[in-house]
């Protein structure tokens, strides 16, 4: 049986952890997102560490907060691009491993990274397109397409969409350095936290909050739906674990499409349809070991 | 060199055209669009009848107009789904071609067909994934990703999405009979007639409908942009051949992205990456024939 090691790279934490594959995670550890030197290196000395007390790895799964350019192909391939994250903009993030391990090693956006482990062995088995959205401290979009990851130019930034937003109802200008009042712009979590002036989390049920949120996730998994027709959209993130939110993003779906598609999954099943995350928290970090898997296989495939 | 028939199935008329592939149409006709028992009538026999003259043919290519079930596992599998043109909803349009023709038959949307047309002899050679969207009497969008043209659910139905309509700036209420004011509802030919009160084409240059018109595409497009990370976008339909329009859609798009997209293809390039179809009006019917073909390989593989 291999042995895999998958990195989620998170804005504030890298989830690293070692295992064979879903249930069967040996090890796993949490190194705070400081600069790329400091983070990257406890990466590497983890997984250094841990090969001594449990042999060899076989494979490597990176999957981290982008964008960032995941074209094999390209001179910039394994950076990450523009972020206003501290310098972490134009950081070699895939070289750094390259230089410590010898080893195949997946790559990948970690919501590219979440849909594949969704696909593979949580809520979207079998499906294809699956688009895992998260909703948390931002919002980003990944999706299996084809029965492979999506690239293209770059990679999905499904959280930048415009969307229609009525001043009236919703006199807050929305908080991207890009766009404003793009999508995360308005619903990201720390746009509740500005809008309301408190974090999302203590936000009761009945407060409008929630409304006004599903009806900006609704408007964007319509668009998406409307645009990839997905056999399944699996919902992650902070934010969008919310008892209260789920219920009310099916029917403002519903609501949205009108009956345009005539598909026994969305007019009778929309809550088989649009649904949280089979593997919960760790959808991230199994599709960092999921990427590990592929990476050694392509390798075996091509050797 | 094996001969095939294309059909290219519109609202308004149905072109059949028989030949090897691009730059080799050998005979093209033009039926229009009755009811699905008169055309695809006069289509089989237009088809029966070039067989006496020019051999038998080896695979028909059917590119239909929407929504359809493109799934070949489905039951409905080639019919027409919910449609407002009268007579057409749940007509089994592959199957009167089946009861006619023992011969491979491919069946998509013929957007669909078109985007595999240019990517294979048009605009977007060698690209992916590929948008084809075409504005014209209505809004439609196909899209090849990984290798293969996107189904899921359904197919794209990217004319359907919701944008940003400023009621102050556009008080016109949309005439989409589903969501009244998604981008079909207000940027389709028939909408800018009712808009304008005069038929798009005879709109001068210098009319403020192109500026707004060029608003609502860039913003379709910018959306599809950040959801599928295209390599290249083929913009296709009467509409969208308004000289004007397309440097104003350039852009609006580069002002909406504002820089979040750090690719050459975009940020300097983006007159060579949103572009008009390489085969200009034959995208669609051409598409028929690259159906067909496809089927014709698929069939000899599977055999």
């Amino acid at each position: 049986m291999s042995l895999y090691g998958g990195i989620e790279g998170g804005g504030t934490k890298f989830v690293c952890a070692i295992g064979s594959g879903v249930g069967d995670l040996r090890v796993e550890t949490r190194i705070p997102t400081t600069t790329p030197r400091e983070t990257l290196g406890k990466v590497v000395d983890f997984f250094l560490k841990q090969e001594d007390i449990l042999g060899p790895l076989d494979a490597l799964g990176f999957a981290c907060f982008g964008p960032l350019d995941p074209n094999q192909a390209s001179a910039r391939f394994g950076q990450i691009l523009s972020t206003p994250k501290p310098g972490w903009a134009g950081a070699d993030v895939l070289g750094r491993l390259r230089s410590a391990f010898t080893l195949p090693i997946g790559f990948d956006t970690d919501v590219n990274a979440a849909a594949l482990a969704e696909t593979l062995w949580g809520a979207a088995k079998g499906c294809d397109p699956v688009i895992y959205l998260t909703v948390g401290t931002g919002i980003g979009g990944g999706a299996l397409v084809n029965g492979r990851l999506l690239h293209g130019l770059q990679h999905p930034e499904m959280g930048h969409i415009r969307i229609d937003h009525d001043l009236k109802t919703d006199p807050f200008p929305g908080i991207c350095p890009y766009h404003q009042d793009c999508l995360e712009g308005l619903a990201s979590g720390p746009a509740m936290e500005k809008r309301w002036g408190r974090k999302a989390e203590t936000l009761p049920p009945d407060h409008p909050a929630w409304n006004l949120e599903a009806g900006y996730i609704a408007q964007a998994l319509t668009n998406y739906i409307l645009t990839l027709s997905p056999e399944k959209i699996v919902l992650g993130g902070g934010v969008a674990q919310q008892s209260r939110l789920l219920p009310l993003i099916h029917q403002k779906v519903l609501s949205l499409l009108n009956g345009y598609l005539q598909v026994q999954q969305i007019t009778r099943n929309i809550q088989d349809y649009i649904v949280s995350p089979g593997l919960g928290s760790q959808s991230g970090v199994l599709g960092a070991i999921a990427l590990a898997q592929a990476a050694l296989k392509h390798d075996q495939l091509t050797v």
